[in-house]
């Protein structure tokens, strides 16, 4: 695959040259080779792009429901079609594998599905006689121009969470891509294109924080959906609403899972080896903290430690490679510094996935599954979301502990529970402060028809991505409350 | 009826003096008798009360729902039976006639009456087999502590649209009413208390800045409820956000009706009479502007001249009075000045209700209904909240120009149109920019059972007050996914 | 208490003598004491209510929904404030013990709150454009004249599960209770009276075939509720259908229970014996068949055979009984009967309640809890709904084939698991042929919240008695498709 | 187009001959040219069926609804590809134009559709705590074999009112269509089959009363659809009860359309003949009364009687044809009977539609338009289903006089109103006694997104076909009640 360089932004239906005068190079991060380079677009690219989507919004918005959602149809089957050069390039800009890839889009396509159920999801609802000859409607109506600001380890989800609500619902739309995998959002913006959409209903511009802070300061963007780090998603946050917007924002995590003894060990391992190194650990509701209740110890610490030592890491186009690099080789090593940290703190380095090279691809910003034994919860590495292949083990006694060890911290994206016990479950469920809660499920990341539902830190906001909370977010209520003069129909 | 001086603030199920060292007066503005004095509780008073919800929310979220809105369902009763005393203190401290006291509790109670359908109302939702044999349920949990911040106009209703559904969701409350009208939610936690709440779930503080300051600030409080003048909202949104929390705040408004030739004159001029001049206009839902169209435009005028000339303003309490005074002498002051900087730019005063002395109660803030006529829509007054008996007129030839004028502000509270035309209702409905839309209704005020959907500058925020926002805002969403592996079913 | 011979009707807000010939003597089962005459109503006094009802239906359905539930609010209140008397007069006709009378009056008053939901509950949807210019609404209206016959096991909480709803929605309703207990609508009258509800809203027409068939064929009544037996239910849906009516028809049942090895066995024989011999075994989500699976057998046939021999039975309304008579004499000879046919099919019986003599009650219709060992799952007594307390015990070896037990059958009102596993409860909800699941739950009653989910011959129809269903079935859909010609709207 | 003789059944996955004695013509109404012959299967046919869909129930009940729903995608994508050839197959063995047949099969896509929502629109309910540490949680799983008995005259769409919600919901579905329009659902088949559905999961029979009759008494089949005449609904309704099943019977209609002298004249006049004459009547929706208000009667007779006579018949695969022949000879008959019928009841036959012959298709069974004046309201004619191009006139002085003709009928399928009174069309909505109600629209059919609600003896049973209404009556709630003992979470 070629790319155009630099790679244009898409406004008002046409691709378009970035008024940039700054560039960053777009890179393979398992052979360092430069793929292309991105603009850094300046805020007058943002106005352009909320110009064309607040025109375009006048016309979108009095296009029915069912035909809003024919172009979502068409998406859904341009995306199956193209599956797997979209997989690709995800893999060539982010690293992860090619199956990972595969499995991001799936999630993606499910997200467009939902949306086409726009004409029964916007729905509003109403009342007859509140008072004598007196109705109420409560009526959804879009928000005007949306944007959607996306980070770099889900290039294809993320935006896919968000988007197909938004322009279902009769808004429009400006995403900006990470700046670090702009590449995937192309390959889309193609399909969109192919879909006969109308011209700035949905709009990309490429950039870093400029871009950033032009969406949030814009007047006419009325909503904006973010997903990052918890630092910049409270900085998005707070900002967006200094400017009077509707606000939601995911951030980090640190997520732990909870074994019980009467867990399926074999079943518990693989699911904690592919949750905590799956994506080389690059995901927000990756695995971070395995803690082992009880007698669950040993064969758990065993275990996950063959798990993670025999794990091929690689680059993920390459048969067989199940764990492709980090994004970039600074984040390499700053992995790499927490795993020493950690192991300055006290914990024991178990398994060692540092200063590793894979052959032929000696530039690439790899690191193999690292596993840190005895954390203390007490540490900052038992804190700290590390975004890399590296998982903590600590050991308490009961799940009583278990439990307060869970809630103890900022983060609430995710914790996830191994066990047989129905009653250990609902304790589980009905205590932990997390939003998305695993049964034994290693991600437990909600299905398209559920709200993805971080708490504490790990979000800020109330309406969530996904589903029906996408529906709310990206309408606003209008009631109407509506008497008509009795004596009137009687002037026939 | 006596009060307690210095009003005591309801902390951890007990009535307690505030730490404060300033006070201020609480007024009967028709009087300028000094009913007592409230307490301008310092940032200990609300660390105190956020100690107290914290505690309590642990056990108050385990009773289940059905005896929770047992509470609620005593309260009704509760409020019913003292309606009338309940009545004469807001008009005591508010102004507004005994009639619209009563209303508005009218409104209160039923709030009530919709959180006691929580059982219904929280329930979340599920699918099984979202993949072969995994399950997912979406759960809906109470946040924590929660906080109200309450206006001087509807020292009653309006902390009722937020407390029924915080408590019934199984939260805790703390609200702060205006310190210019403390003595309304003095009698509302007499009866809160009367219910047998347990203590800590609901607490009240008194006082200004510093409360809302220290509630904005304080990390334990997870969602905020506010409802004031827009620049306040925005504060309030604005730093409650940087403080990363849930945040719904309601502002200001200017609020339109239309009035087409086809209307009903005479039930025109008296809905649109009592929305601008209806608690003296200190209400966000009060009509300030009214466009007439065409050629309802002499008829009208006439009608709603002689309508404010004929309405009777004096005591809330003595009978046959209509309007009441406004809530301060600076706030007297400040509406003539307006209805002074309207005759400025142009308006004619058609009708002037300045340097009102009403007999018997030389000393209230007065203000007769006032009406400025051929406004000019881009002069200041056309866009400035008075939130006073003014109501302003303009004239436009079509429906078109009427909706861009309703449209062209930064409020969105309310918009209202007087019609016979089925058509011109749907275009208005339609295209009105405003969260709460009235046909041939003067105060489109929706019922509990819907939201109150301010938009633009009248709304930061998305899930609002009342209904099924309330309830959502009032819970976070909790997504369990769930598998349990297959071969243990066979164990037995 | 002293009653009214005959007991009189109530038709159209009035107590009524009935122009019955024939009389039914209602006896106390305990004491066979005659307590007063039943009048089995003719035709004619069916016609009659029918006639107030539909009459009363015409301003009914017009009075707000707001308005409506006022009536239920005081209802609630004053069911609770009798709730003594109320519980008595169901002890005093229908033999259970006070205790569970006071149960059954808490389940009539949930449904009485849920119902008081019913401005949230009641609304309809509607969409914006459907096409261009064109939207669409569904809104609920009340159906008309309704009727519920009743059974004689839960003379306070069955009605329960349909009027509330009923009249919530804007119909009036006919009650028939069983002529077997007719008492306790009496009372409940006696309270609706006082809650002040319009003349003919509620009628009450005591009586027994004559009545239900007057009901069926009544062309002016459009849904009817009944709750009874599976043959009776089966021809009430038959014949309702028959006449186009809307029907809901709830049977009988055979509910098994299935013991895992990993229950909590002194739990599970506590509430087995509850759910077994509660209410004499007289209801129908009564246990009446015991599966243990694998080891759980031995336990827990010793600790059943112990509860059973040890529960106390006399007069409900005497301190310390646990379980009083059944119904009739007649009841009393068929369950009797039944027993020994399960004795001659080959089951031990255990534990023999026959021939049971409550000094005091010699007249009673008393038998002891009864359990037959070894059942065959092929004999007739294995299928045959007994209606009093005798539990069955069977045994097989997996919870396979323990589910394959369950499904065989032709009822599907409820089944039960005891477990400790998540694995296995979820493999039994997901395969169980029941409308009503309970994991450690011996009587898997919905609240009132939820439908009560009968299957199979438990149930005829598709929606069920209380929450939504029972608002569902109450109304009727009404589609409005709207388009407003553009131009007129221009006419200004 | 060439057609298999006799046309096959398709059953288990397969195309299979029936094990028909009996035989039809498949006949093209338009030119009397036999198309093929369908068999009239007997009950062995239905047997087969009914096994192969319960066996593919098994199976198919536990693909995730997400996997189901992706045949439905594929299903639209083919109906859409196929829409030409499947639009010229309704025009060929039905009669109405290829336009009509096209929009017809528009409707059946937006059933697929929406159907492509029900991992949302399958969800069920849920909530905590119900008592506490009880939980409750209610799902939906599918009722097992269902059928669909369908009619002539909407050959494509009415069998996707049912059908798409049915598998969607995880069921098996037998379809038997009208022996008189048989190869409209063979080329459906086809396309279903190119989705891949497993075997089993859609089977087709064809035939007439005998498959009607095995369908409704076998016991396996859990659900049926109907859609034909009332009384053969009703013979439906009642024999599907009386063996104990969930029905939904769509019958009849006579529907009025009310015509206010302030209605948009040309419109309205449009509106109407489209209404009346569309389909040449031949569907449930037709307008078959006009009813003018006041001044309203001269100008809209006028028009509409031009519009009948200007119409032009003809063969419905013809350029410019605007209305095709009835469906068969028979037909013709009934309707020129019943035009006589009218005369000789009193009303002037102003446009005569009888006797007409079409150049080149003498032996098609045509009639012109036909409109009939001065209908007596008592007469028979006033009451009697037409089912052709026939629309009868009548004239009454006031709105209440209108809408009390609406509801003294039996029928209650629609009722529109042409106005432009805001006022008028709220008295109607809220008055009219017909599920689907028109202001000004000719055919109120709901979207499939909305139930299609039918009233009175237009309907029989409880939920509608499409949307919401759909996917309850192919579910079957469960209710799952569960605790878990506390003590045991503590053994680890």
């Amino acid at each position: 695959m070629s790319y155009k360089n630099p790679l244009p932004n898409y406004i008002n239906g046409e691709w378009c040259i970035s008024q940039a005068s700054e560039f960053l190079n777009v890179v393979n991060p398992a052979t360092a080779e430069v793929l292309t380079q991105v603009p850094l677009s300046p805020k007058s690219d943002v106005e352009a792009a909320t110009q064309a989507a607040a025109d375009a919004f006048k016309s979108w918005r009095r296009v029915p429901p069912t035909d809003r959602i024919q172009y979502l149809f068409k998406l859904k089957f341009l995306l199956e079609d193209h599956i797997e050069e979209l997989s690709r390039t995800i893999t060539l800009e982010c690293g992860k594998t090619y199956g990972e890839s595969k499995a991001e889009w799936q999630r993606a396509i499910e997200n467009v599905e939902v949306a086409c159920g726009i004409p029964m999801l916007m729905q509003g609802y109403n009342l007859e006689d509140v008072a004598r000859g007196i109705d109420e409607m409560m009526i959804r109506q879009p928000m005007g121009v949306t944007a959607i600001i996306a980070p770099f380890n889900f290039p294809g989800m993320i935006p896919f969470w968000f988007m197909p609500y938004a322009i279902a619902c009769g808004n429009t739309c400006i995403i900006k891509p990470s700046e670090k995998v702009p590449l995937t959002l192309q390959k889309v913006f193609e399909l969109l294109e192919k879909t006969g959409l109308p011209k700035g209903v949905v709009n990309l511009v490429n950039g870093a924080k400029e871009v950033v802070d032009a969406i949030l300061e814009h007047p006419t963007i009325r909503a904006i959906s973010f997903v990052g780090s918890s630092p910049v998603a409270q900085y998005v946050y707070s900002k967006g609403a200094a400017h009077g917007k509707r606000m939601q924002c995911q951030g980090g995590a640190k997520n732990p899972i909870i074994i019980l003894p009467d867990a399926d060990m074999e079943m518990t391992t693989r699911i904690a080896a592919d949750s905590a190194f799956g994506c080389a650990g690059q995901r927000c509701l990756a695995a971070s903290v395995a803690v082992t209740v009880g007698e669950a110890r040993h064969i758990f610490t065993d275990a996950i430690a063959n798990a993670a030592q025999t794990r091929v890491v690689g680059f993920g186009l390459d048969d067989g490679v199940q764990m492709g690099p980090v994004i970039t080789s600074q984040s390499k090593a700053r992995i790499e510094g927490l795993i020493q940290q950690g192991a300055d703190e006290g914990a024991k380095v178990l398994v060692d996935g540092r200063n590793l090279k894979v052959s032929g691809y000696e530039q690439g910003n790899f690191i193999r599954p690292t596993i840190l034994q005895n954390v203390d919860p007490k540490s900052e590495i038992a804190r700290t979301e590390i975004f890399g292949p590296v998982l903590g083990l600590m050991h308490l006694e009961t799940i009583e502990d278990a439990i307060a060890l869970v809630n103890s911290g900022q983060w609430g994206n995710m914790a996830c529970l191994f066990t047989n016990s129905g009653a250990a479950a609902r304790q589980f469920r009905y205590e932990a402060e997390a939003g998305n809660i695993g049964i034994n499920i290693g991600v437990a990341a909600p299905m398209a028809f559920f709200p993805f539902s971080g708490w504490k830190e790990s979000f800020y906001g109330d309406l969530h991505g996904q589903g029906r909370d996408a529906v709310e977010f990206f309408t606003q209520t209008k009631v109407v409350v509506e008497r008509w003069p009795k004596n009137w129909s009687r002037q026939f």
